[in-house]
């Protein structure tokens, strides 16, 4: 039994993915009447499964009434307002109330665990999990262990997830921002700059992105993207571009300081393992040909 | 007529985006053979008409052997090798055997046109169209102009491109990297930064984007996106995280640095006329079912 505190979009958005896996889901959501969260739930199931593979069978949905309904949890997701006093009550109340094996995971998207947990008899169990929104839709969810966290919450929260067919995706520590949105706000820095200094309207700025790398960034990632873009693959394109790169990078710094041999090298391990350069041109032809067809299904769906 | 000097990848896309506007395309490339060029060029035609919208009637392609075939253009599309010389050359040549008002595009993706045409008797007609990859899938193109580029040429490129169904975005001016590659350049950059930290794995980092912003990007433009993600729009959005973005600032600059009050009116501007707060919650629900639909197409979809 999975429960799921806090049944606004995102929590709505997590029953749904984890209905889908096949779970049975509890949600519980003292500001909202039964009847709302069941329908959220369910009209995020029914988008979803109308796109694709039918789902496997899907679980149970429970809309609780009270706290204790948590309690049988094996896993809970708390997607409460981001608001760290709440989320510091909370858990405290959870941590009293679930069995000890439980794992509490957040969805929150900025505040670290080790604020929110550290005084808690149970804080090992605590963990971030912040799901790229909504998470029914969109599969990567970082996950952010605290100091405290014990290793084998870390790896169960990954393997449930990976289960209902997420991707986990495992920071080494907290950081400010953790690692999604520190992308996103690097991009959007950059939009702002090109705006600021009259470069492009906001306008032009999204659609640089919407109608062009954006398309590209849903089917591969920015790492295996550039890897099929030179000859000789990712190390090979950042040696060809090595100056176009220089100007990108601060003041005072080049490509060569921030992109070291140890991470050059681990960046072409990865690279190669997922393609290797004798299949680089067929990778390179499915890529371009699911380009077209997905141009061609945004064309004929409103966003 | 458009004519497509160089018919590699590029201008193979080039040909067939042409085509599926409704233009007769004449390419020419003394380095492939008239067969294979055939072959690329209707293999993209015939990859994008699959997935969507039957195009409207396709124009006729010509496989020219000779330069002179490329006289009668109004465009001639330039998608040779990367090599100022070689492009020098040709736009030589071109100026020389080109009428008057014919236009002259490159795909160069980070040379600028004011180091290939600057003594041209004809310059003022050349300009760079440098294409998200491959063009024929994905719609951005960067119009970039030189300091010598007539508005008219401009304007007109915008117009045809615009008539074939790609997004034309225009740079106020020449910049080393353009600005498609230096978005690009600043996601990838934060990348090799967390790699390098440690914090994540390159494969981590890849569906940090992949499997969560790449796919909303691909539907939204990063700032129409944001705009969604608060109340009270763009501007809400970068107030409520004016902390953790000021923790993505470069040393020793704070959001509001960069984010200038006049750009901050320009991007509510461009976002309220987009989507009004008024229906930004129905909008949220349409990119939602989208993002969930996206989800289950790529499932289906080995790429």
């Amino acid at each position: 039994m999975i429960g799921i505190v806090g049944c606004g979009l995102i929590g709505s958005s997590w029953a749904a993915a984890f209905l889908r896996g096949g779970h049975d889901v509890v949600v519980f959501d003292p500001a909202v009447d039964g009847q709302t969260l069941r329908e959220r739930t369910v009209h995020r199931l029914s988008v979803d499964a109308s796109g694709g593979a039918p789902p496997s069978a899907p679980g149970r949905l429970t809309v609780a009434d009270a706290f204790d309904a948590l309690s049988g949890c094996a896993y809970v997701q708390e997607s409460i307002a981001e608001d760290a006093s709440a989320k510091r009550a909370l858990f405290s109340q959870l941590d009293r109330a679930l069995a000890t094996e439980t794992i509490v995971a957040s969805s929150t998207s900025a505040l670290c665990m080790s604020d929110l947990a550290a005084d808690l008899p149970g804080r090992a169990r605590f963990v971030v999990a912040h799901p790229a929104t909504p998470p029914h839709a969109l599969p990567c969810v970082e996950i952010v262990p605290a100091p405290f966290t014990a290793e084998e919450i870390v790896m169960r929260t990954e393997a449930l997830l990976s289960g209902i067919g997420q991707t986990p995706v495992r920071l080494a520590h907290e950081m400010p921002g953790f690692a999604m949105n520190r992308l996103q706000g690097a991009l959007l820095l950059e939009m702002i700059d090109l705006v600021r200094e009259g470069v492009v309207t906001p306008g032009g700025a999204d659609a640089l992105i919407r109608d062009g790398f954006g398309m590209r960034w849903a089917l591969l990632g920015p790492l295996e993207a550039v890897h099929l873009n030179a000859p000789g693959g990712i190390n090979d394109y950042f040696t060809r571009y090595r100056a176009m790169f220089d100007g990108f990078c601060p003041d005072g710094t080049r490509l060569d300081d921030l992109l070291t041999p140890q991470t050059r090298a681990a960046l072409q391990e990865y690279c190669l393992a997922e393609t290797p350069l004798s299949q680089a041109q067929a990778r390179r032809d499915r890529r371009d040909d699911a380009l077209a067809a997905l141009r061609a299904w945004r064309a004929e769906r409103a966003v």
